[in-house]
């Protein structure tokens, strides 16, 4: 597997666009499409909220039915949740419009929306941006990379990522593009997330894919545990590449899974970098847990803790607040067997062993936490699992941000 | 009953002390003794965090063997917490110096600590703190309200309440004192709590009624989601009130439970206002949930969801993230026949009636925010159970205090 540089129109045969709609921002791009040029396999995971915006709600029917999805219609802005019975219709009036323009059906259409919950979406502008997008469509780079652009609400950057596989020989590409940054604690989803690859797999193994991966990626990361009403992600598999069709759990279902775990780890974590006010990327390890799932909930858990992302702001090695966030996470261990060390590009220090404090240089720990990407590596010493989490700090910022959000 | 002007000696028998030990804190109080002139029953919920604080096991051991507890002894600033095994050592000598000056056995001594985690305790200044106040125990008003100041951490007011009440044409009394206020989301205990009353009762019924209370109370708060590892609530009752010992579940535990309620809904609600840097207490009052447990996860999810404090601080009657808060908290409900109104002070405005905006003045929404303490009323219309849950709003403050509370 080859990471290259790259985005959702890395893959053969994916196209992308953009343009400024003015639905709810103003001078800057806020809608994006997609285009496949053959139809594609389908699979998406989606938030378990209870309260479901439209969008979420018309994809898990395109997800279930197979028709060969051909497009994905995104706006910023607006997130047409919580907009009763016009909320389908939104999605459907979209799907129609694009349909039109690219000579498709409505049904393989998907659409997404993020940002303000409870507002109609402006069909109008809505329409008009799709039909001025659908003849700019490009495979180009920059393409990929204006609708990454395109989709952000509060993110500060585009999130894109790619890899090239190769699988019996054939070489296969995976690119994608996703958007933070806020309401960001995902549940079986993420906030918007969109994968395209030209691999020939069936969509059973697509799904089954996806669902792998999202829970090491996604599902681990948070900048507010605020499960959001729009969570998304979408992985489209064309089958230009031409490769041997994937189609049952073999060594090319593994190469695949690796690659699209490589893509997804990396915009997960480039969400929760730029989680909204955040200066740095926390990275929770646990290891020694006597279960994946106690492993995922003890990381989780560590990067959820508003006060160590606090502390982390402040550079204030603060381990019993890591301690503690350890304790409520719902999982059994011996708190004087655990070992907690902290590390960045300015080094790597252990804090706690046993349970108890060392003797460490608060300077130094400092040093280490002011660095934009810290780790914080626990060992429970309860077993031989481990789990990722990725989360970022809490700012001054965050809160005014969130105070602001709406005005 | 009748809430009076109080605190833990309102009860007949119980005197309170307090003194400046320098433990941690300069120029200000940071120990507490609390001792009833006759041995009292004992009841106590601490925290379900895996990761417990050396007096919690202590106080636990306490509860379990019912020798007939005399005082308790508070320290502020630092927890006790992961602590190794000197832990419990430090409970023992600090119950070993009570226990001296006070003339009881140190199986009659509570303790209590809160503050950093991972810190020794100074003994020697813990002695010094308890021999001290030894000799200065008082049943009056001032000497409950010094101690509720001295157990304080970034608390900005001391916490206290009492209520008086007729058992059979007795005189019962119930008062108590609590502390916050970071690390502040108890899971059976609470951070801090100590409540006396002279009721005659049993060592079952009034466990039996703390478990109650607490669970509508003390678990019903939330300042910024972290279980602490000291979350302790022990209630000691005397009987000198002389009522009819209360020995089963008829309307002499009633009334009593409505009076402990009454204090430690009064208590829990000053905690959740006073949480750190808060500027205004959110009252969420979930209605029409399906069952009690539905209704208090609804109630709870509200007033932690981290967007929706901040939009509080905002004043920005940012419904949509109220919705989104209700959706993940794990129960299911119909999004499109939930109603939402806001209310304090300054008015009542209904904002979402069956999942939809109402068309309503942002301003006087924003007014109605704008006060020290503020409702969210919540109906879901799935059944008759109702919770109502205390938290505050998220601000810079809180952020500053946390990136900077060690130093």
């Amino acid at each position: 597997m080859q990471k290259i540089e790259g985005g959702v129109t890395t893959p053969i045969g994916f196209l992308a666009a953009h343009t400024a709609a003015g639905i709810k921002y103003e001078d800057r791009d806020d809608m994006a499409m997609l285009f496949s040029t053959e139809p594609c396999e389908l699979a998406g995971t989606f938030t378990k909220n209870v309260v479901k915006a439209a969008p979420v709600l018309w994809d898990r029917q395109r997800v279930e039915e197979g028709r060969g999805v051909r497009a994905v219609v995104v706006n910023a802005g607006i997130a047409n949740a919580c907009t009763g019975k016009d909320g389908i219709r939104f999605c459907e009036e979209t799907a129609e419009a694009a349909a039109d323009c690219l000579n498709i059906d409505p049904l393989q259409v998907c659409v997404a929306s993020t940002g303000v919950i409870g507002m109609p979406l402006p069909m109008d502008r809505i329409k008009n941006g799709v039909r001025s997008m659908a003849p700019t469509l490009s495979d180009s780079r920059e393409a990929a990379n204006l609708a990454a652009r395109a989709i952000m609400t509060t993110d500060t950057h585009p999130k894109e990522a790619a890899v090239c596989l190769s699988i019996h020989g054939t070489e296969v590409r995976i690119g994608g593009m996703t958007k933070g940054s806020g309401m960001i604690h995902p549940n079986m989803g993420t906030m918007l997330s969109f994968i395209t690859t030209d691999a020939a797999i069936s969509k059973e193994l697509l799904q089954e894919a996806l669902s792998q991966v999202v829970s090491e990626t996604y599902n681990m990361i948070s900048v507010d545990g605020d499960t959001s009403t729009n969570d998304t992600c979408l992985l489209m598999a064309n089958g230009l590449a031409k490769n041997e069709p994937i189609s049952k759990e073999d060594d090319s279902f593994s190469i695949f899974v690796e690659g699209l775990l490589e893509v997804n780890r990396t915009l997960a974590r480039m969400m929760a970098g730029d989680g909204e006010g955040a200066t740095a990327l926390i990275e929770a390890v646990v290891k020694g847990a006597p279960d994946k799932e106690g492993a995922r909930k003890l990381a989780k858990s560590v990067i959820t803790s508003s006060l160590t992302k606090a502390a982390i702001y402040g550079h204030d090695a603060n381990w019993g607040r890591i301690m503690c966030a350890l304790g409520y996470a719902g999982v059994e261990f011996d708190p004087e067997r655990v070992d907690i060390t902290i590390k960045s590009e300015a080094g790597e220090l252990p804090l706690v062993e046993n349970g108890v404090a060392l003797s460490y240089s608060e300077t130094e720990a400092s040093e280490i936490l002011s660095k934009s990407e810290v780790q914080i590596l626990c060992d429970i010493h309860a077993g031989d699992q481990e789990a990722v989490a990725w989360g970022c700090d809490l700012t001054y910022e965050y809160v005014k941000i969130n105070a602001d959000y709406r005005s």
